[in-house]
């Protein structure tokens, strides 16, 4: 769908019917998400995929029971990362150097940058950071979605520590910061399917300062 | 451009040519950051819109004199709001039963169940989910620029406590989350306009549970 009317198309779906995004859709939005900005280009977070009836099920518990999470086709966890080390800057520098086909040491003066920058950050703001990037990464798969006509709705209500215990994600450095679901809406269930998008004004919300 | 095209050509560029965005698409990412998805459709934000050149000098005296911050076009930070009221939430009840020509009370439970979930928070909690939720707004607006062919760089690296005096937002319970600055990448000046995307592959970024 044409970039303007698939954001105006958007919205969060309340029901969804059950009909599996196909493959090639859900590549499309994942493909975006791979290729969000992110402070740094870092990436600090990681994206869980859940198509399983069974886990839908057990992560349906952890988020109040919204309907959205067992009817929707796909669930998308975004994870940020809780702490950062040194080996992961330059794990990231490594993936530059081979990606450009630059030297190692030419990267030196910006590992450095951001091992200055986010290493001395307290564990708390660090994750607090991380998953700020996560939600942009968040931002761009709404709207891939809304591209492919796929309906979305991010979830914050769940229990993230009992959530992360169902994925094993304390162990792997994550802790979910918001929950996409992916699907069709189901616009006999879901009144807003047809209700006017309400937004702030052009005036309300922005303040030129020319 | 094309969706997908638009995604992989951009990149934050660290200079521009400082040609100006026009009026339109300006407003065409504009009106994709008004219609954001927000927690509750609540938008707990405003953008400053900076297009003069002496705030510009001034707001790169806070940001580490980046040379995006002059060299853009425009500049649109995003503030997220500090604190919310229970008249906060009915302003936005009003503007949805406004909008959609429904009676007020028919809002009371969405009402009392945003009341419910955000009064309670601490001062800083809730600043930070706002935060956050400004993020996603953020993905939109680069998302949107690279539509229109317009180069972003979101920046971070700014002392927000001086910037919000610069730009008087403490006395709008306002606090700057994070910077947008949109122009025209300078090739010859910067070279990451050529450099190859660096990013986390499909089976990095993403765990799939099917």
């Amino acid at each position: 769908m044409n970039f303007a009317a698939a954001l105006n198309w958007r919205y969060a779906a309340k029901h969804f019917t059950g009909q599996t995004v196909s493959a090639a859709k859900l590549e499309a939005i994942l493909e975006a998400i791979r290729l969000a900005a992110s402070s740094t280009g870092i990436q600090p977070y990681e994206i869980i995929v859940v198509s399983n009836h069974t886990l839908k099920g057990r992560i349906h518990e952890q988020a109040c029971q919204q309907p959205q999470i067992v009817e929707g086709s796909h669930l998308l966890i975004f994870a940020a990362h809780q702490t950062l080390s040194a080996a992961d800057i330059d794990t990231y520098m490594a993936r530059i150097a081979r990606v450009r086909q630059v030297p190692l040491d030419s990267l030196t003066g910006f590992a450095d940058a951001i091992k200055g920058g986010l290493l001395p950050m307290s564990p708390e703001a660090y994750a607090a950071w991380a998953a700020r990037q996560a939600y942009i990464a968040l931002g761009y798969g709404i709207v891939a979605a809304a591209v492919e006509e796929v309906d979305t709705c991010a979830i914050e209500g769940f229990n993230p520590t009992a959530l992360d215990k169902v994925l094993g994600l304390p162990e792997r450095n994550l802790r979910s910061a918001v929950v996409l679901a992916l699907g069709y809406r189901d616009e006999a269930k879901d009144f807003l399917a047809t209700a006017k998008k309400v937004r702030k004004t052009r005036q309300e919300l922005f303040t030129e300062l020319v």
